[in-house]
């Protein structure tokens, strides 16, 4: 189960919303469960650097299954996953990106969102996947 | 001047009814004036492989002020720019990528599309371009 | 607004003007705000490794549009930025990258220094880019 | 035996009298003998995809100490350097790029211009390097 260009256009519009009614500019990427772009939007005035830590933060939510914040929880210097950042064309692993689940509790994509702090990166990003689906993968089945 | 969210997804949406009229399923790529990436998305069962080839037509015809199609003409064996497609961490140089310039000529983004032959694919991305601005860059000034 | 020939020209120059007051020898990049190359001179006898730190500096700094040690601060281990480095194709985030804004408050470009201590590339890339601008991006509007 | 800074700028502002005479916008690049960047400007309005193709023209004749075009003659389909482009991270072929000797025929860099067409780019490239040695490598010794 994949996400579909409707559910991508509906959590892209609703992050953009809550984007908005929080002053910021954000770039917004919204992946398959594939790892493989389906929808990107950069609103105006959003830094450029942000095009691509959006993209990657939902590669890393999607790749692993769990938020890039959690990822980069295990990724410090002396964690056990220290560096992962260097594996699959890069990574980022700070918070703003987390993986969409289904009701059927199978992930079918991830969302990225990068252009202001994380934590109002965070919430967009939460805001957006919910308008479609859940943040939660469950521990099995999780892939579509 | 570059183009806005607004226009960029004037022009995706013009390009999916093309898309969807002659039955064919692309992905779409809008960059501004800079090659850096504005809007995308790709229709349901767009093949995985057009996303990049349709950012890499569009790139191509923002980086040169030109459509993809007319460097490929130029850049066959024998021809003058032979091999141009390793410029630029790689540039698609067949029909499918078109700048997208504004009423005072200026160039402000690019549009790329992909997912079916090349006939389709610079049909809709003309559909997508023309909805927003031209496809003809003046001599000068060409960018804003 | 994109910086001219004749602003990058006139930065590089008071750049190396510093950098030969102080002793050093610099590798200095000029970049518009798309983060495009404009002009770039290595000094006698500067280290080859700073032809690239130089340019990912300005790159750093133009893309998230503040300077690019203030990303450093934010990218320590434990910061909310760790490992941001891993984004658009390598970042440098020590100092010696500051963004170029015009008397208008838009961004026009960026300058990176590197080839001495920290503090030599910071204050070096200041002098260049005082001589064309500040290095303040305003909140908005901030781009051209 | 290097290109200097002092030699990098005069051969970069003789071509870009020799651009503005006849009309035209480029990028030129001037790499050292070890194929590292010395100086670079890019005039208005030059295409952005030049930025590369400059720089990898000169890297070009630079790495195989013959202009890019001579390589280009080599690297058709079915010669005897067919796809010689993948190799150095990306080479251009066509003319424009050149090797820099001094008057003792020592190899001290290379200059690469892209803007116009080949023949353009060739004629302003040939008057950059020009301005500070020749352009022809002598079998033995070539390099410093």
């Amino acid at each position: 189960m994949q996400v579909s260009l409707s559910e991508a256009q509906q959590a892209i519009a609703a992050a953009i919303s809550e984007a908005e009614r929080i002053g910021t500019r954000m770039c917004i990427a919204i992946l398959d469960s594939g790892a493989n772009l389906k929808a990107f939007v950069r609103m105006e005035d959003a830094h450029l650097g942000c095009i691509d830590v959006a993209t990657k933060k939902a590669k890393s939510a999607c790749l692993f299954g769990m938020p890039s914040g959690e990822i980069g929880k295990l990724s410090q210097p002396s964690g056990p996953l220290f560096g992962i950042e260097h594996s699959n064309a890069g990574l980022i692993t700070f918070p703003g990106g987390l993986p969409i689940v289904n009701r059927d509790g199978e992930l079918i994509g991830a969302i990225g969102v990068s252009g202001s702090t994380v934590d109002n990166d965070l919430r967009v990003a939460t805001v957006g996947a919910m308008a479609i689906g859940s943040t939660e993968v469950p521990e099995h089945p999780w892939r579509s």
